[in-house]
C-alpha cells in the first residue's frame, strides 16, 4: 500500500480488501469489548482541518485514540494560516513537530495531494473540496460488504448532487475497482461535465433504477452549493429523488439504503426511511471509525493484528 | 444508581451518599498523590456543548482523563448541528461512534432527557436551559459535607436569580432528599411560579435569613437573562442582596460562603469576602473534578475502587 | 531552577545550559524512535490561550503529551473569562482543577507574572504582549547551538520590529547571558525607547551589519500592529531590511537565518532564502517541541533522563 490516502483512485483492488479486511478484523477484537489497541503509541496524528466537520474529525480522533495515538486537533480558523500562512509553511510545521499522519480538510480540491509533496508522514484525505473524501467511500463499501456480502457484480445507485459531491465520486471509483456496477441519479444540471468518463451508469429517472438496485445511496442535498437558476426547488427535488416509503417498496426486498450524513430528513430522504431497518445509516457512522482504524493502523505500519491485543 | 443523571431529583438518598461517599474515596487517593487511576481506560467520554462553558468542560475533561478515559470535545458551534442536523442524529452518531459517556450542555430544558432516550451509553447532564445542572449540586453538597459534616437539618440559603438558574433548582432538590432545609432568597420577579412546590423555604428579605444559616450561597447575576422592567438596578440589587462584610459578620461563626462561579465580583458577592477563609469558592472547583470523577466511575461501572491503584 | 519561566531574564547562565542540555538528552532519546516518555504521567498541563497561537499551542501540546502528560486546551475566547471573570479567578479555577503546569499566552505584559503569583503550579509564559517569549528564545539558542556550537562570543543580529517583538526581548535576554553578542538592525522608529538598556548593540544599516554576523534572525512584520504615519511602506521594508539572496551572498558561508515564523515570504525575507540549506526554520519549529519537553520535564521535576526510556 502507499504511504498516502489521497483519492479512492491510488487503491488498486488488493489494496482496497486489505483495508476492509483489516477493518473486519478490528471490528471483531471489538466486538470481544477490546476497546483501544497499543498499535500506535506514541505515534502522533494530526487533524488539520480548514473546513469545519464535527463528525469527520471526530471519527478520525476515535479511531487514532483507539489505537493509542496522540491526536493534536489543528482547526486552521484563526490560526495564523488565516494570516496568510501558507499550506506549505503549514506542512513543513506540522512535519517539524513530528506529525506521524496528517488528517486533512481542506475546501480546494487538490489541497492533501500537494500536502504530501511537503511532508515525511502520511497524508489522508478527510475530504478536499468537491474531489475526493476516500474514507468516507471505504466506510461505505465496508458496510456494503457486512449487509451484502462480495460488492462483485453488486448493482449500487447513488442519487443527488453529483457535481458538488466528493463522496460520489469517491465511492463510483472505489466501488468499481471492488467490481459493483455503479448507477449515478440526478437531475442533468447536477451532473459534472465530466462524468462521461466516470466508470458508471448515469439516469435521470430515479423510479426506474430502484427495481434493481441493491443499494441506494442518498447525498446530502447541499442548498448552499446550489444555483438556483438551474437547480430544481426543494419541492420539485424532494418529489422527484427524494427517498419515501413508496420508493423503498419498489426496491429488492435485500436492499439497503444509505446516507453519509447528516442528513436533510423530509428532502432527499423521509425520515421513516433513514429509521428503519433497510436503513444503515448508523451503522455508516460505527464502521467510519472502524475504517479509519484500519487506514491508519495500515499507513503507519502496524505489526500484524494477532499480537496487538492488550 | 441508574444509568444516566439527568436530574437530581433522580438521585435516592441512597444514591446521593453513594456518590459523595466515592467522591470522598477520590479525595483521598488524590492526597497520596495517586492522580491517573486506571479505571475507565478504553472508555470513551464526549462533552457535548451546544452552549459554551469552558470551565465545567474543563472540570468533565479533568475528571474523566484521571480515570484515564479518552475525552473527545464536541463543540457544536460550527458543526453539522447548527445547519440543521437533529439532536436525534447527533446522538446516533455519537452512539455509533462508540462514547461510553456523553456530558452534554444544552440551551434548552430537556435536551438530556430526550438524548438519554436515544443512546445506550450514560448521559450527564452538564446544564440544560433554566433547567438542572445535577453535578453542580453534588460539588456543592460534598463541600458542605466536608466544611460542615453531614447535611440533616442544616439551613441552607441560595441567593439570587432563583429564576433563571438550573443551580438552585438541582441545589434545592439534592438538599431536601439529603435532610437539609434550604430557604430561596430574592426579589420577588426572580422567583419561578412553580416555587410554592419546591421543597424549600423562600424570602425577600437576605437580613433576615442570615443569622440562622449554615451555609450561604450566592448565585451569579446573569445581567444578559434579566427584564430590566421587573429586575432591580445593579446598584439596587448589589444593596438589597450582594453579600458583603457586614452581611457576613451577621452569619454564625462557623456558617460558610459558596458560589458556584465565575462572580461578579462586587455585584452579588465582595470581593474580601469571595476571598476569605469562610468561602469555600475554591474548593467548589476542585471538588468538581473529585464529584464529576465520582459520578463518571458510578455510571460506567467502576469496579472497586480499592484495586485500582496505579 | 525557579519553579516558574516567565522570563528569559530570570535565567541564570547554569539554568539556561541545563535546559539546553536537558533538549539534547531529549532530541538524542527522540532520535532512537522513543517518542514518548512517562515522566509526567499523571500531571495536567492547562494551555491558557488567550490569544489565538496554534502553532505555540500545538508545539506546547506536542511537547507534554511525549511526557505522558494530560493536556486541557483552553481558550479563553467565548468563555466566562469574555464575560468579565477576572484572570485571578481564572487562575483559581485551574489550579483547584489540578494543573500542574499552566502554559499561557496573554495580549498584556505581565499577565504570566500576575498569574504565577496565584498558582502553586508551575507557570509558562508562551508570550505576554510585547514583553516577552522565553521558550522562543531557548528553542532558538537551541538551535544556534546545534548548528555553530558554542555561543559563545557568536555574532547574532536580529532584524526587523523590535518595537513590538517579544521574540527579539527575549532572545537579547538569553543570548547576552550565553554569551552572545547581539546586534538589533531596525529603522529607527521600530525601536523601543528603553532599548539603550539592552545588553545589546543597535543598527539602522543592515547591509553594514551582515559580513561579521554568525546569525541573521528575521522578524516577523506585524503589519496590524504598525502605526502607518512612522512606518516605511512594505515596499521600502522589504527593500532596506528584507532578507534575499543578494543580501545573503554577504553573510559568512557558515552564517545560517533563521525567523521564528509564521513568515510573510517575499516581505522580510524571500521565498529562496527561507527554503535555503542555510535556513533553520523547519528545525526551530522542531526543536521548538524539543526545548518545550525539557522545559516542562525541568519545571515538573522529572527524576533523572537515564531511568526514563519506555
Amino acid at each position: 500500500m502507499k504511504r498516502h490516502l489521497i483519492s479512492a483512485a491510488d487503491l488498486s483492488r488488493d489494496d482496497a480488501l486489505l483495508i476492509l479486511d483489516t477493518a473486519d478484523e478490528l471490528a471483531k477484537i471489538s466486538e470481544r469489548s477490546i476497546k483501544k489497541l497499543p498499535t500506535l503509541r506514541g505515534r502522533t496524528v494530526v487533524n488539520l482541518f480548514f473546513e469545519d466537520s464535527t463528525r469527520t474529525r471526530i471519527s478520525f480522533e476515535a479511531a487514532a485514540k483507539r489505537l493509542s495515538a496522540d491526536v493534536i486537533n489543528f482547526s486552521a480558523k484563526g490560526s495564523s494560516v488565516s494570516k496568510g500562512e501558507s499550506l506549505k509553511d503549514t506542512a513543513l510545521t506540522l512535519e517539524a513537530m513530528g506529525a506521524d499522519a496528517v488528517v486533512i480538510r481542506h475546501g480546494a480540491s487538490g489541497a492533501p495531494h500537494r500536502l504530501a509533496t511537503w511532508v515525511r508522514g502520511s497524508v489522508v484525505n478527510a475530504g478536499d473540496g468537491t474531489h475526493e473524501h476516500p474514507t468516507q467511500a471505504l466506510l461505505d463499501a465496508f458496510t456494503m460488504r457486512r449487509r451484502l456480502g462480495s460488492l462483485d457484480g453488486r448493482k449500487i445507485t447513488i442519487v443527488g448532487d453529483v457535481l458538488h459531491s466528493r463522496v460520489a465520486r469517491s465511492n463510483v471509483l472505489l466501488l468499481s475497482t471492488l467490481g459493483a456496477e455503479v448507477t449515478l441519479v440526478a437531475p442533468p444540471t447536477l451532473f459534472p461535465v465530466s462524468v462521461d468518463s466516470w466508470p458508471c451508469q448515469i439516469s435521470y429517472d430515479l423510479d426506474a433504477v430502484l427495481p434493481k438496485s441493491d443499494v441506494v445511496m442518498m447525498l446530502r442535498v447541499q442548498r448552499e452549493r446550489m444555483n438556483a437558476a438551474f437547480f430544481p426547488t426543494e419541492r420539485e427535488y424532494s418529489r422527484r429523488y427524494g427517498l419515501d416509503r413508496d420508493r423503498v417498496a419498489r426496491m429488492p426486498d435485500e436492499a439497503i439504503v444509505m446516507h453519509p450524513g447528516p442528513m436533510n430528513r423530509g428532502m432527499e430522504i423521509a425520515a421513516e426511511v433513514a429509521d428503519s431497518p433497510r436503513s444503515t445509516i448508523v451503522e455508516q457512522v460505527a464502521n467510519g471509525v472502524t475504517t479509519r482504524m484500519a487506514v491508519l493502523y495500515l499507513l503507519l505500519g502496524g505489526a500484524d493484528l494477532g499480537g496487538e491485543i492488550q
